[in-house]
């Protein structure tokens, strides 16, 4: 069964009291040097600083919690959201973090209160042992883009755009594993063109797209920490088989630019998974209709400062 | 005259094809630990960073620019503002730089294609050399918070606020020479109550209050430079005496806090000057009704990132 615009609305009931409406920004026609109308969707605003607490407390709000709570595998922006969440909700949180992520970034999920387990390796190892942790302690599994109620709480980010951007053509949307695009495409059932963005060094859904289902792809390059998936999820590849009319590719150097010129005339901040969206409008990646009102997604600010120092 | 709502009105219309309208982020009861509802506005997303582009808009919409130009002194925000504002309308401009201030800020106004003129001294030589300058040329005065039309032009963030957040209570609004909140309390007329924030270091507001007039004081401290004015504005003076509830004062560090939790709670940089209004809030300088909705206007971005690296 395709996930629909039924299951983002009962998300974003659930998930209404504990997140933010992050607000949006509608910039002039010359913003960039673009001819069209664009406006920047500011979920960087987001508690934790990108958006996936939305698909955390989805999850858990729909879930009966056991005693044990709840556990994860992530270094980085959902091992924080997971923190976040179940701190905001009383349960108790156990986060796997490979040892290969920033130290500063297992200390930011432990000062929300979760238990942090340092794994030996990357994504995968930490992956493995939290599995293994859960099988032990029951505690319920939290996946950072392939569960259903996942995915669809990060689609009320479309659900709100429909109200703050209710003209808008189409939607640009970074993909790592897929669940925003997933939730956020779900939403729009095709009423706006949504469109996805991947670096090259790591294109997940280009590659299941080509092969007709996810596949395992190699991930690296300057967004690899937000971005660096190695096989989409198997629920956003459905909905963006259906829904999405195209995914574009933007180069390490694409983003890095976004970043700065993001800085340089919005004054925001963006981590380079939260550039990538804008990146491939100012990279002409993606290239809008002169009358085009264009939604680019900013999602994310947990990356080092030093790319606009 | 007083300045009014009218005057306000006025302003918006003429600014309104330039200027962004900048987003607000409401944030839960709960958000830095306070008590009731709390309303960011983002005026640091608007064109250079801060919010003086719609004064000097305002301005030099409502006057004859001549051939010569407009001509300012200012080594920060304004300067910047007025480049901008220049450049957008196609008025040459000359701005009058101290030496003293950052030479990167010369360079962004040089950037924006406005003449600069590096003056040996602080702002009062610049001022100085700056009047000279407009003798000899003709070219239009631009004053930094000491006009009407630039005061109007600042108060236009009060209009947008009417819309964006209708039932606040109250606006925390900093001061540096006033015109800021001269114009937003203009735009109020009593209908919100709004309260007014300077450093401790540099209190020209709350000075003037004291004597009944406008007097010099010494200025110095974190946040000198936007809101370091040796003397309030006669028309912000004139407007504050009537309609600002009060002035409250905020100690430096409290600054430097502020700057901290915009970045980690809300991943937002503020320059000082930005964050003295949420200062106030957090600092205990204003302690709002529990059930009371407070806006912060946080109002530049223009600093060094280091505050919250």
């Amino acid at each position: 069964m395709t996930l629909g615009r039924a299951d983002v609305e009962a998300a974003r009931e659930r998930i209404a009291p504990f997140v933010r409406r992050t607000p949006v920004l509608t910039l002039g026609a010359d913003a960039f040097g673009l001819p069209g109308r664009l406006t920047l969707k500011l979920e960087l605003t987001q508690h934790t600083g990108s958006f996936k607490p939305r698909g955390a407390l989805s999850k858990m709000l729909a879930s009966e919690v056991p005693e044990a709570g709840v556990i994860a595998a992530s270094g980085g922006n959902f091992g924080l959201a997971v923190a976040y969440a179940a701190h905001t909700l009383g349960h108790h949180a156990e986060i796997f973090v490979p040892s290969t992520s920033p130290r500063v970034k297992a200390e930011r999920i432990a000062s929300l209160g979760a238990e942090v387990r340092i794994v030996e390796g990357y994504y995968d190892e930490a992956l493995e042992a939290s599995a293994v942790g859960a099988e032990e302690t029951g505690a319920l599994v939290m996946h950072a883009y392939d569960q259903p109620e996942v995915v669809a709480g990060q689609g009320t980010i479309g659900a709100e755009l429909s109200e703050q951007a209710s003209d808008a053509d189409s939607v640009l949307v970074a993909i790592g594993g897929g669940g925003l695009i997933g939730g956020i495409a779900a939403w729009y059932e095709g009423r706006a063109r949504v469109i996805g963005v991947e670096p090259e060094a790591s294109r997940s859904m280009s590659a299941a797209l080509g092969a007709g289902h996810p596949v395992d792809v190699p991930v690296g390059g300057y967004a690899a920490d937000s971005l660096g998936t190695k096989r989409a999820g198997m629920i956003a590849f459905d909905v963006v088989s259906r829904h999405v009319e195209r995914v574009v590719l933007v180069p390490d150097d694409a983003i890095r630019d976004a970043q700065r010129r993001l800085w340089d005339s919005v004054r925001l901040f963006a981590e380079p998974g939260g550039a990538a969206s804008l990146a491939a409008l100012l990279s002409g990646a993606y290239v809008p209709e002169p009358e085009e009102h264009v939604v680019a997604l900013v999602c994310g600010a947990n990356g080092d400062l030093a790319a606009i120092d």
